[in-house]
């Protein structure tokens, strides 16, 4: 056995390891979970929590998507709120984690200075790699968190009686804004602070911390820590992402304000205008906590925002959905095409093929995905083609926004929704990746014969 | 200026010169069935077309789709029905030359063979070439037609009062099912054909010989002719597109069989349930004739039937929507990258890179416009999403069937349901080609960066 054969059998048995790693902690963060939110001395008295809304509120959980079938505030008791806070915490990190780790293994040709900055080393073993990138992700999101709660919670105080209500609920909406969770325990998300501009602005900014990518924000306390000592570059993924992650909030608002003027927005203020068509832009980047019941919008705009919810958040965030970077190369790659050109670049760079052709994969498999779960919820369960439609977006952008009929699922078409946070949680390409076992090598080659397209 | 250069420069000119062609065609095309279908003696006594309805129904015979905003039986007189059938003979048959015309001049890398069989030489001028090929083309689809016209008109004859109108509804029938252009001057499509098979069974092998695509009809044509004389293979792309066009009927039929049992199909016997689903499956590949009402269909075989319709034809035939070849190339790449393969081998043969990228491009821009499209439809017009998405996949997919809004649209939607009809038709690809001018040179390049994807 030579030394490339003795690479490449390295090579795949780290990727089943992490293959294995992945289902493991999925399979497992489900279980525990679904065995934790069905403890009695969670629950309010008197509340029973079938299996599968056991299983539907812990997929949720985990998958931080945050739709809900029973309603929080009336289900669990304060230790059902730390429960959950901590079950969210798992699974935000893990995500995270994971998320970034498959992209480690699995991007090829990533360089060194990619690899420093996520503080892990080809030469370590899988495990001890995975752990020290764990530990620097907790160690942020604990950071962001903690920094949350302290202004939430006293800011809070001016809305609850007691300190410690004001600090538990400040701690709850932290984690769940940061964790882009979306659960809320205020029983009506933040439609309370609707004219609350302060706390939406944290919770923006919480939202979009848990959901710009875990590299965005290494390469920014980077930046922030060397700033004039060296020239810094930021890394293309980093640009892309956070370009195509402000461009969507920014077209979505515009696209609100628009469309709902004369509609949701007839005699309210600019400034409430805006507000609520910010927040419920941002929000559909993956956050699902809202300031309005969303079923308030017109069709146009539910549809509108079903679309941004599909397209989701940064990859190797908190976010699901097809990812950012998968919709900005997909486009990129059209503009490319209809310029007569034969190269993608964009930011000084040149995007790879199979980059290219990833993209496309992972935003048709998604589409079918999600089409043929809308044609079996819609087959059998009675409501309207815009519910069931902006249900599946959210479900498999992991979102949470909901116009109202999830905890009226039949018990297939909760198991659907499932399915899909599960799926858009890990992601098309994770997705792919675990099915797809190791990699064929080609014994034989065909001629290639070109066809007629389109 | 060497070789290379001439070669190039040539090349550049002949793509301008096709795309100036193609759009020469269409326009032109519209603007002479605009004023044909606007002359007041080929219109019923009394009646008066408003000129986006003329609009309309030029684009929608030039396209051969047949959404109609007027009904062709109580607008049109026997001279309106005859021009109708010279548009939809012109249409469909200028659609399949430019659609194998462009495939000739921008598919690069075709073999001898190919262009032999399809009568053209690299050598001629464009024009001489394209006028070889349409009149290869006009013998075959006359051909058909009048075997159509013979058996149809009379078989009608026990239909009918006389041999004329039978020879006449039998002529405008065979036309319209071959250009697959569904219009009908019954009034009521092929509804009162419900219960007669072998009517619907001529009808059905009509629509798929027109819909098949051209080459694949010289390709049988040849091995027909020298069976037994040589060894003889079919291009990959009639294989590809032919088993993608019978797999898509097949799976038409069952998925109409299953989701409308105990819906549409109660009360019904096998045979015509049956033929419902075989027809109406048949039909979204670009037909647009119907036996049914189909907004009796529930909404789940709506939504299928709206995917199929997306769909389409076969590339280089009278039909639109993304084309199978496409479909086919996109499912063919994501199940290769699920299996871990680095190629995509079908028939023998492997794929081309380029054209896997070309066949995602096609698909996602189609489905970008096709949802812009059904936003702006549902902000402005009083319909239901269903109602709007089945309109939108038929307009783009040119095959015409509707739940019955076409004529309640307002200008603005008429004008979009236009565009649709117009983008369908001549294919996303093409449209990429017409806008995209030359071909530009890469004078740089950047190192090339890989980033995260979905
Ligand atoms: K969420
Ligand atoms: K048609």
């Amino acid at each position: 056995m030579n030394v490339k054969d003795d690479r490449n059998t390295q090579r795949i048995t780290r990727r089943l390891t992490s293959v294995q790693l992945i289902v493991l902690f999925y399979v497992s963060a489900v279980v525990i979970s679904t065995i934790l939110v069905s403890l009695p001395f969670a629950h309010r008295p008197g509340v029973e929590l079938s299996f599968v809304d056991a299983v539907f509120t812990a997929v949720s959980a985990v998958s931080v998507t945050g739709l809900t079938v029973v309603s929080t505030i009336d289900t669990f008791n304060t230790t059902g709120y730390f429960i959950s806070m901590f079950i969210l915490q798992f699974g935000g990190i893990g995500i995270m984690t994971l998320g970034t780790f498959v992209w480690l293994l699995f991007g090829k040709k990533i360089g060194f200075r990619e690899r420093q900055l996520i503080m892990t080393d080809q030469n370590r073993s899988t495990f001890s790699g995975l752990v020290r990138l764990m530990k620097q992700i907790l160690g942020l999101i604990l950071l962001i968190e903690f920094i949350g709660f302290l202004i939430l919670g006293t800011y809070f105080m001016k809305y609850f009686p007691t300190w410690q209500e004001a600090y538990i609920q400040g701690a709850f909406a932290s984690v769940s804004a940061t964790t882009n969770a979306g659960f809320d325990i205020t029983g009506s998300s933040l439609v309370p602070f609707a004219q609350d501009y302060f706390v939406q602005f944290i919770n923006i900014t919480l939202l979009i911390l848990g959901a710009i990518g875990f590299p965005v924000l290494i390469e920014v306390k980077e930046y922030l820590i060397h700033r004039g000592n060296f020239p810094f570059r930021f890394s293309l993924y980093t640009k892309l992402t956070t370009f195509t992650f402000f461009a969507l909030v920014l077209i979505g608002t515009l696209f609100i304000l628009v469309f709902e003027q004369g509609n949701f927005f007839q005699g309210k203020t600019w400034h409430e205008s805006f507000f609520y068509a910010l927040f419920q832009s941002v929000t559909t980047r993956n956050g699902g906590l809202a300031t309005m019941d969303v079923s308030e919008f017109n069709n146009a705009t539910l549809l509108g925002i079903s679309s941004l919810m599909f397209i989701g958040a940064s990859p190797s965030s908190v976010g699901g959905g097809i990812r950012t970077t998968t919709f900005a190369i997909a486009l990129l790659s059209i503009y490319s095409f209809a310029k007569g050109k034969n190269t993608i670049k964009v930011f000084n760079r040149e995007i790879d093929q199979q980059d290219v052709i990833r993209s496309f994969i992972v935003i048709v498999t998604a589409g079918i995905i999600c089409f043929f779960a809308v044609i079996l919820l819609i087959r059998f369960e009675p409501f309207h083609l815009m519910e069931i439609t902006f249900e599946v977006a959210s479900a498999f952008g992991t979102t949470g926004l909901s116009m109202g009929i999830t905890s009226e699922l039949s018990t297939p078409g909760k198991i659907i929704i499932i399915a899909l946070m599960f799926i858009g949680r890990i992601g098309i390409f994770s997705l792919l990746f675990i099915i797809r076992g190791k990699e064929v090598k080609d014994r034989y080659q065909y001629p290639k014969e070109r066809v007629i397209i389109g």
